[in-house]
């Protein structure tokens, strides 16, 4: 090995714009940025040239750091160590929430939000890895319930094409609130972490259809996917705002059960039956999923909530007994019926969501009802912990 | 026809927050946002909160109009009437562009960009029409030439599965300068224009692959979109760095006939000789095309440049004896062996695009190389334009 004089060194440093630091691009990057970085330690710094701006924040999950001004314009500003995994964030100009230039957009919260991927040391699953790869399509279908034509993806696992026989079992996968459709094989990588799974021999080969969780019926005007709950101009809420999002996100499952099963199975080489049909989601999809897949138990065998709220749009006691119209009332007969009832919460997830989830867990024991109870450490309502789940839920499907 | 008093109708447009005018929100729009709305002269008006600016405009292809603020501290401007067709857009909030939260974002200029949807009165071929659609499928692939996994999009048309042993010919269509992979198929909307030809019979059913038109050696560091020229940090040009651009978008030639063709030929089910394979681009993507397909005419017999820069990375005047390695030098040979040879062009293009595309054509016609040369009417550097190029293109492929 040469000796290389240190003064060369530090200005190859510079030459490149980059302080000697270990720092390195995010993935989630647009190509060829150099901003935003992900240190060694997690720590992650944002950079923006707006020389004429009074003040510059980075805003990463509600976290808020201030950025500092430099001779030339440009604001930087570093965080604190970041939990790994993939997290909405934005750049803040003079009181306005913005998208960074230099990372790729995720579409959350209603709108599309810049995003910064933290690696997590020695995790691999949800990577691009050296395996045969599916495909994610995009499909576009007609539904008679809501009279417009819609965009849903469907996951074909490696050997789809080249298996023209072949039939194959399917997961029904929502995002949550805010989000839509393209969210799993964006932020969620679905496809890489089946590729993975399947190519591990962990998984069986299946398809995943990731539709939108929002419709309103034939005729009625097209609604905002956050916030859940509109304000009037006068900025009071809307006394029936509310009831508004629940029927909205209601006829969601009138889409699934009338439009888009028969679409997928009409339109790829499905098993059809309950036993090859599952379903999850997170958040407020694993409310969809509940609400869903226990009101059609003729349709599906296996049933995730991922963070999943607890009962749709409300604080309604869980009664086994009543809940879902007392599909639950016979626990012997339900743990017959239902091959897999999963719910998974973050250990770092809001009280609120985290007590839920885990008061469920409990009800469901009480009741004899089996199922599988998952907790993600240190994550809390995101992304991590929803790679996590499905990379949990997704071995224990259609194995029978 | 039941008479309503005009007091009600004016309360019904201020209770949905909307001014009594005949704009509708943009088609590009995130669900369910108002703004941007675009009226029936096709002046189009913006909006955004932020109480705390100083200044904001918005940019609509390289035109700023100011937007004023109200009350509430919302910012709104309408523009001049715009050409019919996609436009990336920026709001400017304080000296900085950013994106419209209103809006979704499309991959443009090496970042996420606003866009905004104009309607063309009469014309809808590139819209969702009530005909079998095809997919749009995300596929990964491992190149030898970059030593990194690679994402194409490919369109497979109606039918595709359920026609197992049918083989199809395979167009290759790039993006321009600044884009990525997924400009043809969000800003360009290749599947429906497909559709939509296929299903009257204009189009032959085939598949299109859409990749990424930038690549870097394996072991050199990836490198960014746009600008094409990058400046050192000192803000002086880099003399070295048209050549690396160069170099860059050349590495790509090499990508699709040792890596792209073969990967495509062996996973989808192609007609794999030069007669059933069909080269386009647009802008660089057509530059592209020329240098790649030119030199490589036992593997392509149509070509088709859209807004495609004449030669590449330079002025060379066309000399047809000698440029492209001489290909055309004999023109009844070339005009045996190729079956198409495309050059578009827009009329509102920038003087020097078009001149350079026009000349080009004037060239060929005077060294007797048979070609079509298409002018979009009204339109300029811009998708609208590209859209109707391979509209008119397509069903010239594969006839025979």
């Amino acid at each position: 090995m040469k000796w290389i004089p240190i003064p060369l060194v530090l200005a190859c440093a510079l030459c490149l714009g980059q302080s000697p630091d270990d720092s390195q691009p995010a993935t989630s990057n647009v190509m060829g940025s150099p901003y935003p970085r992900v240190h060694s330690d997690l720590r992650a710094t944002f950079h923006l040239a707006a020389p004429d701006a009074q003040k510059v924040q980075v805003d990463v999950g509600g976290h808020k750091y201030d950025m500092a001004k430099d001779a030339s314009g440009a604001w930087t500003g570093t965080s604190a160590p970041l939990v790994p995994g993939f997290h909405y964030y934005s750049l803040i100009v003079d009181g306005v929430a913005i998208d960074d230039p230099g990372s790729e957009t995720f579409f959350g919260a209603g709108r599309e939000f810049s995003g910064i991927e933290v690696p997590e040391k020695g995790v691999d699953f949800y990577d691009a890895r050296d395996v045969p790869h599916g495909e994610v399509r995009e499909r576009w279908y007609h539904s008679a319930i809501t009279g417009r034509w819609r965009r849903c993806f469907v996951y074909t696992p490696p050997g789809y094409d080249a298996n023209p026989s072949k039939r194959y079992p399917v997961l029904y996968l929502q995002h949550g609130a805010g989000e839509d459709e393209r969210g799993w094989g964006l932020q969620g990588r679905v496809n890489f972490i089946l590729d993975n799974l399947i190519a591990e021999g962990k998984a069986v080969p299946m398809l995943i259809v990731m539709d939108r969780g929002y419709a309103t019926r034939a005729g009625e005007p097209d609604a905002p996917a956050w916030p859940p709950v509109r304000q009037q101009a006068s900025g009071a809420p809307r006394p029936d705002a509310a009831q508004a999002f629940a029927d909205r996100v209601r006829v969601f499952g009138d889409v699934v059960i009338a439009d888009l099963i028969p679409m997928i199975d009409s339109t790829y080489r499905t098993l059809s039956d309950r036993d090859h049909r599952a379903m999850a989601g997170l958040s407020m999809g694993g409310m969809q999923t509940f609400d869903i897949a226990l009101h059609h138990l003729d349709k599906f065998a296996y049933i995730g909530g991922f963070s999943g709220a607890r009962v749709p749009f409300g604080n309604d006691a869980f009664d086994p007994r009543a809940s879902y119209g007392g599909v639950m009332a016979d626990a012997a007969a339900f743990n017959r019926k239902v091959k897999l009832l999963w719910l998974g919460v973050g250990t770092a997830e809001p009280e609120r969501m985290y007590t839920s989830i885990h008061g469920l867990h409990e009800s469901l024991e009480k009741a004899g009802i089996k199922h599988v109870y998952w907790e993600s450490p240190g994550t809390a309502h995101e992304w991590q912990t929803w790679r996590r789940d499905l990379y949990h839920f997704a071995p224990l499907l259609f194995q029978n």
